[in-house]
């Protein structure tokens, strides 16, 4: 028995606990299918098991994607057991997301635990991520009947668009943060990533209980804007975070010399600290000085304060337009709980 | 304009180049969808520009997957103009699976020019080896009517045989090669990565002109039989194969001291060099010593010969299997063209 006892992980609404035991034995099929090898790293990355396999239970993803599959299809008031596959299939997307990312990153922390590719190497890593990509068509066009091709297509969309995301990230990187179009950045960077599979999950849920599309429209407007506020969130709390909350260290985007929102705010601003910061980030890599000086300087020519704007609007504008739904009153509340909770990781005030 | 002049690229059969010329602007197309930075590498890594994207007409895949899919359509009598989309969904996933090849294996060099990861960065050959992933699914989905379904569920299932190729070679890496089942190597890993993908192209071919999946089994079973010929000819090649022809130098699986056909051959036969080899692979990697030295040992223990006859036994197999099938000739002619062609990189003398 290991002595030291794992810090607690933060709060997850009640709906959250419910979609992971929805999705947990059709995921624990899933992993089945691939090698032994490729389901260790799986179930490492999800909490499930230590990196040498053994059963643990620990912070793993929040599985806001898989939760709001599941809202969905309870919203339609059929069985929402019908929309199990599409709550593991977008499941298996984000985490071959994140096993990606933090290897193109080259982040060592994920949910307090050293990142997958730290553990297994990077090789392994990726290879677990495509395995995870793969099976996510797979488990679409495989069980979920013949609803399933509508729903691959969706998945399918929702998959491109996060990483059209996270390749104009690079692009965004290379370009003057002076001459960037912040709604610009907030739609296509902050939206694919953080909205587009979110979204996706409202529309996975209505069309695997076997109602149209349509119907999930304007619950997949309410996810984009919770998954837009949500990815806005991650660039400040990469800066002002809590490490235990946000479950890795901070800094990193400044150490990278990543243009994120605070970053092109701050330098749009009319502040004397924006020539600075500009400067800051012209300097070659190595030469990246101090990263708390810098994120004082960030907050004091308006980065935060106009990053946290946008968050609440966004935020606001999503749980408005779930209530704009005529929903039961469960299912909205749930609904709002999730999406609260997916940008500010806190319980939703009632 | 560079003077200096590329080496001459091997000599393909005709069936390669008309196959190109049908998915050219298909897969033009499917690229215009990504971000510029992620076509850009997806269109350098094919040998249509140079790495600033400036056009060029250099050596790029070899396109035998899409050259099968094209063929096997050609065999139902229909148009077979009705497989492209099929044809560029194979060639993204095995584009796919080199770019990340490439990066695991920490390969520099590919088709004679610095892999995408040496010119563009780990993170960005990813990213595009995520996007054809992604890319292949949306073709059939999107592109390819009514049939697309099946197609999606053919080249998934493939794609996830091939990754699980991948990801057992890491598996047998870590095993005594004494205790290896050579048959279940050839099955598990050549046949995996190269024939499950070959194999597919055999059954998008024919499902999508509208025949029966059923029509292309025994098709697929020649270019299953092909594909894991041409993969036991890389892990020969690798060792003494012309660097020139393979588009990449050699000694890279020796030196990462992977357990690959020859190794294992040679370790398993009775001859005294085998215990030199074994200690060879025993000792920790930064030892490697002289790997022209231990492809000697591999010859003179019979690792060579054992996988030249492996590979002529399977290419044998495949085109006979080619012929006992009731096609036209000119059909017959140019798929033993093809599959001759994958696995020696030669014409096929008539």
């Amino acid at each position: 028995m290991n002595s030291i006892t794992p810090p607690t992980p933060p709060p997850v609404p009640e709906v959250v606990h419910t979609a992971r035991s929805y999705i947990r034995d059709a995921m624990d099929e899933a992993l089945d299918e691939l090698t032994p090898n490729m389901a260790r790293i799986c179930r490492y990355y999800f909490g499930w098991c230590d990196a040498e396999g053994n059963p643990v239970t620990r912070r793993g993803s929040r599985s806001l994607q898989a939760s709001l599959v599941m809202l969905a299809a309870q919203a339609t008031g059929e069985d929402p057991l019908q929309a199990v596959p599409g709550a593991v299939a977008v499941e298996m997307v984000h985490n071959f997301s994140l096993l990606h990312d933090d290897v193109i990153d080259d982040d060592r922390i994920r949910r307090e635990r050293p990142a997958a590719w730290v553990v297994y190497g990077r090789g392994p890593a990726i290879l677990a991520g495509d395995c995870l990509l793969a099976a996510s068509t797979r488990i679409l066009v495989d069980k979920a009947g013949p609803r399933g091709t509508i729903a691959a297509r969706i998945l399918n969309q929702a998959t491109s668009r996060m990483l059209r995301g996270m390749a104009q990230e690079a692009h965004y990187d290379h370009t003057d943060p002076a001459t960037v179009d912040l709604d610009e950045y907030l739609t296509e960077i902050c939206e694919a990533k953080g909205g587009a599979l979110l979204g996706s999950g409202a529309l996975l849920g209505t069309v695997l209980c076997g109602h149209r599309e349509e119907e999930g429209y304007q619950l997949r407007k309410a996810a984009h804007h919770a998954g837009l506020a949500w990815q806005a969130t991650n660039d400040v709390e990469n800066i002002w975070g809590n490490a235990h909350l946000v479950g890795k260290p901070g800094m990193q985007d400044l150490k990278l010399k990543k243009h994120t929102l605070p970053v092109i705010a701050a330098i749009q601003s009319k502040h004397p600290a924006a020539a600075d910061i500009t400067e800051w980030f012209r300097r070659p890599a190595h030469e990246s000085g101090d990263v708390g000086k810098l994120a004082a300087l960030l907050e004091e020519a308006g980065g935060r304060e106009i990053a946290e704007r946008a968050i609440n609007h966004h935020l606001e504008q999503a749980l408005h337009t779930v209530e704009s739904l005529s929903l039961p009153e469960s299912v909205a509340a749930s609904l709002a709980d999730l999406l609260y909770f997916a940008v500010t990781r806190q319980p939703r005030g009632r």
